[in-house]
């Protein structure tokens, strides 16, 4: 279940940590990923949230998908950044949640928020005893 | 101004018109974007989305970058769907812009809506008179 | 079910129009709906947006609410300003909708945007004979 | 500076507390804010979220006003209800910031989450030294 799933593997994501409730995940930006100016392309950086969010959000069990989300894109990435993005759970509601995810970088003055995003998730079915 | 990024042809997102605050992009969804039961994952979709939109609203002159976006998943992609996303624009104001931009896919029914995607761009810079 | 509700009354919303998938409303601004600087106060556009919102998404027949909703202020509206707002059905899948509603008011130069809304519904009971 | 305005203060909205980057405010539902059913209009909730997000956001010095903002409604707010909105500062940049509003109420099982709300904000002038 805390699986990165193959889509997201192939762009070198890796789960850091995941808990009930939450999810850590990181990428590298990689050449294929940024525009002329070395500047990542946002579409990369909502995936990586994106998936940060996925973990978080199947995390307790029941299969769980992205409903909507909202990203705003807070400073550029560039290439050869290493990208961490930290998805917790806000709040819960029937078979809703909604899970907030910063995507930041780290650079010699600290870490810088290169995003936030919130996700909204749906429960789609319950596992079976088998899971 | 109108071509696709490098980040984005490298995953096959052709442009297939431009004209001003319109565009549309197309992507076929490929095995290294979908999870093992063959759904694409979203990211991919908010990917095709958001070069539709980076391509609308520059379709103006002035370099314009993606402040924001908001998506809504509608139904699952498929490994071997041809995704459509058409960018319309909404509004601007001042250097903002808004931006609608749906993506379907074809169907032997005709075309079902797989996202809604809403973007907010923002202009960074006029281009001088060579730009 | 077209009616506007007795909330929405009492702050003078008038359902202008409405038709299947789509409502149009308006609302004067009043002297207590703005600042000291007579600017109105964004929350009363967004409920201007959200009445028209209700009206469209319940005009299919079913009970639906408002789930979710995005709004941005694109110009600020005074006292005084007659502000129309018009919801438009984007799209329908399951239970869920989503509407686009856009705010204006009339200037001696035209129609200007004061906010673009998109609101995110949900069918919660389907009405029975009597319903 | 952290007063509530006066269109918030005609619904009854008191601003309980306010520090750098941090705002809590409530407000009773009353009678003209529901409809027959005795639930509240989500406008209203609204106004309330927006009217923390203010507080919060002007708290800095500044003058700043909300851009954009996204509601999600999580469950029905009635009339007697005691809503209470919390305004906290998630990030900022540049002249804009993100800030992540709950309202709740007060149940005998303890307080139960109505909305979660973000707001987007943009500072607009730099008060002068008399400021």
């Amino acid at each position: 279940m805390f699986d990165v799933d193959t889509a997201s593997q192939a762009l070198g994501i890796e789960l850091v940590e995941a808990e009930r409730g939450r999810a850590v995940a990181r990428m590298a930006v990689r050449q294929a990923m940024v525009n002329g100016h070395d500047i990542a392309h946002g579409g990369y950086v909502f995936l990586l949230a994106d998936t940060a969010f996925a973990c978080a959000c199947n995390s307790h069990g029941p299969v769980t998908v992205a409903a909507a989300a909202e990203i705003t894109f807070v400073a550029a990435a560039r290439r050869g950044d290493l990208l961490v993005a930290t998805a917790a759970e806000r709040t819960t509601f029937g078979r809703n949640g909604i899970y907030d995810v910063t995507v930041h970088r780290s650079t010699q003055a600290g870490a810088e928020v290169v995003a936030e995003f919130r996700g909204h998730s749906r429960i789609v079915e319950q596992p079976g005893p088998a899971g």
